[in-house]
């Protein structure tokens, strides 16, 4: 039998966070036990009930885990076959705190690459006084965003101010996703949008069918005036493709914030990449303290319902591989 | 008598745009000529009618002038007295071409600033994949708007969007500006209202009331987590102060598109400012396809204006010093 016990391993979490989990676990008879990495938790988790936090360490060591709600909201990692023994064990996500944050970072970068910004910040480390670089605008251009979930349509919602002339969502089975997308289509149809888009904007969980979405066949369909930005997962896009096109200019610029191997090795080629904005995956910090604060909402959300026996919120989905919202 | 002459000055101009003006011109009986430069048009100014470009040598050389359309929306610098020598010259500006540009750097230089993205960049540089950060968000933030004008409502509405807590407009006389303010205050209640601001944007037109008007002393009383944006003009801010304050850290980050005296030379310290987020004047530049389109939309509708006699709708109220809207 686990003893009413709950495992926190997260390495940005304040002391108001803590004492949010302490009070509301200790209503419910658990008590709490809190860890900055996943290795420091190893031993506390043999007989941990529920654990929150990041990644798979922190399930492959729970052999008693009942609930296991991921700080993160994509959660390809921890569904790796095996890796959570039970079928039984409830997953949630969290789906919903990481939407505005990645919709600011999302808009500061397609920004920055449309206005040159970092070609000036160059001229401006020299002390060079220099204009007249050719600017574009979200005004007037069509966006396509792959994903439209919490965060595809926080961008939307943010985009749609800019008044671009389109926004065209894309998921799998094409259904709506509010009032922010001209248009929804599903991803079977995503050969007749993305050589029309300006910017091919990426927000989609890793499973299956979106791994390799942005496929080389379909790098090479894009616009030479096209952006492209990827804050989902770095397996959506053919890397090695987005490069060369980079490189050879036949698009122009693409911001990564998520790469197919993270960290990037020092010396790995991808750095120097012509009209590359990279970022190391940083666009849903928690350092963002509403970042944090959601994120522990939602944990606490779910435990209210967990503690009376109610259906979990934001439950994965472990065929889907993702929370799916019940409207 | 000045001949039926239209004298266009615009370092960027496309061959689309003088085809739009030669055939507007030729339907009034006008002639047109082009130039890159202001030094290059002095003799065509000589017995022209009408000038359309930017600055005032524009005008000085013009002694036939009956209306003159300042390329720019600020007009300070052809406002210096005696440079346009009969007031019977009309001064129009193109005030609404801007909004769009100018709305779009705003929103990208503060959430880079709010998101550490220059120093992420700098580790990109040296190839660290180094996170955490602390960033800020827009959402939940208390903006203050100094100016209310198209380029003030451009960046308004483009704000709420990323759902701050208040945006925050001052103007001269505390004028409603839109739906996207949450209030307006006269510029004589500033001092309530700007050591609350979590970010004080400035886009304002260089007149007697604005020059100075973010002085030594309201910088001292900003919050150590203040933003400042200034997209209007350098002289509107005691800009040896926001250096000092940057340098000491006494406020979280400063972007400054426009300056006390430009261009900045080589050696000048203003270029190594602490979390100063500098760029050469081109929140506004007419290598944005729109912004240029939308110049020459508003010379050409008050051409028509002129032609057909009657008043024209971009006119600058000289005593303001700025073109105000009739609503």
């Amino acid at each position: 039998m686990g003893s009413k016990k709950i495992v926190v391993s997260k390495a940005i979490l304040d002391d108001r966070n803590k004492e949010r989990i302490t009070a509301a676990a200790a209503r419910h008879g658990y008590t709490v036990e809190f860890f900055k990495t996943n290795k420091d938790a190893v031993e506390a988790l043999r007989d941990a009930e529920i654990a929150y936090g990041m990644g798979p360490k922190l399930v492959k060591h729970s052999p008693q885990l009942k609930w296991f709600c991921s700080a993160a909201a994509g959660v390809n990692n921890i569904l790796i076959d095996g890796l959570i023994a039970s079928p039984d064990v409830q997953i949630t996500c969290a789906t919903g705190s990481y939407g505005v944050t990645i919709a600011e970072h999302t808009i500061c970068v397609l920004l920055e690459m449309m206005r040159q910004l970092p070609t000036y910040a160059e001229y401006v480390r020299r002390h060079e006084w220099k204009q007249n670089l050719i600017q574009h605008s979200i005004y007037g251009s069509s966006i396509l965003i792959l994903g439209t979930g919490d965060i595809g349509q926080s961008i939307a919602r943010r985009l749609k101010a800019f008044e671009p002339a389109r926004v065209i969502g894309i998921n799998r089975s094409g259904r709506p996703a509010g009032p922010d997308f001209d248009a929804v289509y599903p991803s079977s149809q995503l050969d007749d949008h993305v050589a029309d888009a300006g910017c091919v904007i990426l927000c989609m969980p890793e499973t299956k069918e979106t791994i390799g979405i942005l496929s080389a066949e379909r790098i090479a369909t894009l616009k030479e005036t096209a952006y492209v930005v990827n804050v989902g997962r770095g397996s959506a896009i053919c890397q090695s493709a987005l490069i060369e096109a980079l490189n050879e200019g036949k698009i122009a610029g693409a911001a990564l914030d998520v790469l197919e191997h993270e960290p990037l090795e020092p010396d790995d080629p991808v750095w120097e990449t012509k009209n590359l904005l990279l970022t190391p995956h940083i666009s849903g910090q928690e350092t963002l303290q509403y970042t944090l604060d959601r994120n522990v909402d939602i944990f606490l959300e779910d435990l209210e319902n967990y503690c009376a026996g109610r259906p979990l919120k934001y439950l994965v989905d472990r065929k889907l591989g993702y929370q799916q919202k019940h409207d």
